[in-house]
């Protein structure tokens, strides 16, 4: 009989092990992909650890439209001590926003939401919360539902300042966030955000050019921080924008990336450390007057053709559920 | 065989006549009833003469997906001349924005879909038009897109200011718009717009709180606009919101009606003129916890039940086609 429970209590062990280890990382749903024009399909990407049942909003373009996907889909359940539908998930699973800048395909259904919301803060680099606080939640665009800015402040969304660099805690999370910024045209700053949770790494891109067309290097001093991450194996996966195909040329990329241009940026990347087996998720591409879907094929095709990496292309679906997890 | 022929052209044009005489008024598509939340949903809506292939959007909030499920339901077809989708039904079908007031659920697919639209007038009032260009075409939120405001200027839409009361032609669709000053708490204006094709009268309004609350006598004022029209025969429909069920309170309206308000609004013009038979179709709804359509269901009856007036009451859905035409 100890024998029997030996086992038994060893089987569990590795049971339990097993799934731990299967475990490690992050779970990401995008809620939004396209880069522009479908109201219903905009830039908003929920992450958060394998193992707990929080997420933050990056970006937040299209909120309760992907989150009433998502569920449609399987992807995420609704908290089971309560009824009601999308809006009780993004209450209650929803503990921040990191806001990458304020273009409106980036933020819409953030403002729209707020009305219904719960009190969180709003993650944003101190240039990215001006744009959000003077002309959205200023009570000409919007009720200022803030707690900086033109009162009244509603002061739903706690302001809260990243700066470039340093480490910060998501609270409820279990997660800390490191921004990075991004050059997205004509010296207009974007946002990448480092999100760390135990150990594992995530980096999520918002909007950004070529530095080889923006001059700022961004990129180049990206790639210098998270290259000790690939070499150590924590990095998870990473986000990254292809808003166009590769035959756009360099004087309408808006401050955009196109197959090519990841590509060669991947390449600097590349000379650092192996890509290998690296997640790569591509956002935010533009539809073509063929739609969102034939456009992400092309560029998915595009950017296969040109890997030679061994990184894993895979293109974000609205509503999917994606597991970036510890290989 | 002259009496033949002579029986037939009087066929022809009694045929003619008739159609003709069906076709007096307007076409109405709601693109987006919602009021707020729903990103896919929001307040928007196509209105254009009964006998031209030609509308004005009267507010912006979801153009895109709206005319996308009015394609899907047949209420709207593409121009033959043509392939593509939605977006040529934006690009040739709507020739002007109307904008009742700035705040993002009805301007967000107006902003979204500037990338790819074609080049067009917005009509606002100097005050909507200030938010428009201050805070969302200004190089932060959005690109100009505008041909005012901060340099480089795309010049895509042209700033055309409407002056309450004052009678606009709206180029290359035969009508002309009249705007009236509403009131959408704590001094925020929004407009009504008083559309005239060849004497058919359209009456669209903003978001508006009930005279009682808001105490600027904007409804009243406009009510004295549209009785003579009422008395006349001519005006073909009035597009009004609900946003709350009648038993929300005064103090948490935020500058909207209910069915309690707006049927005690109503019965102010009813003391003017007879309400028989006008056509009041109901907007901006705004979803409860248990989804939109139950709440839209659960105003309309609270309507119907307060309808001594003999009003004809329609709930907008999105995607549908009205006909709002001579009786």
């Amino acid at each position: 009989m100890p024998g029997v429970l030996l086992k038994l209590l060893l089987a569990g062990w590795l049971l339990w092990t097993a799934t731990a280890l299967a475990q490690e990382g992050f779970q990401v749903i995008p809620l939004g992909v396209a880069g522009g024009l479908e109201e219903d399909n905009l830039s908003a990407y929920l992450a958060g650890p394998l193992d707990r049942p929080v997420f933050v909003a990056l970006d937040g373009g299209t909120l309760r439209v992907g989150v009433r996907r998502a569920l449609a889909a399987g992807s995420v359940t609704l908290p089971t001590e309560e009824g009601g539908g999308e809006q009780i998930f993004l209450n209650k699973r929803i503990a921040a926003y990191l806001i990458s800048h304020a273009h409106l395909d980036h933020v819409a259904g953030l403002v729209i939401n707020a009305t219904d919301d719960t009190p969180k803060p709003i993650l944003a680099t101190a240039g990215v919360w001006a744009d959000l606080q003077n002309h959205l939640f200023n009570w000409r665009i919007w009720p200022n539902f803030a707690d900086e800015g033109p009162p009244p402040r509603l002061a739903k969304y706690h302001q809260q300042i990243l700066t470039p660099g340093q480490v910060i805690s998501i609270a409820d999370t279990g997660m800390t966030v490191e921004a990075w910024p991004l050059s997205h045209s004509h010296g207009y700053a974007s946002t990448a955000f480092l999100l760390n949770y135990q150990g594992h790494y995530l980096l999520y891109c918002g909007d950004s050019g070529p530095d080889v067309v923006e001059k700022e290097g961004r990129l180049a001093a990206l790639w210098q921080r998270i290259a000790p991450l690939i070499r150590e194996n924590r990095l998870r996966g990473i986000l990254i924008e292809s808003a166009y195909p590769s035959d756009r040329p360099d004087h309408l990329l808006f401050g955009h990336l196109t197959p090519r241009h990841l590509l060669a940026e991947l390449a600097v990347l590349g000379r650092e450390v192996s890509l290998q087996g690296v997640q790569v998720i591509i956002t935010h591409v533009k539809p073509g007057s063929d739609g969102l879907v034939a456009m992400q094929n092309r560029i998915l095709a595009e950017l296969q053709e040109g890997n030679s990496f061994g990184v894993n292309f895979h293109m974000a679906r609205q509503g999917e559920r994606l597991i970036l997890a510890h290989q």
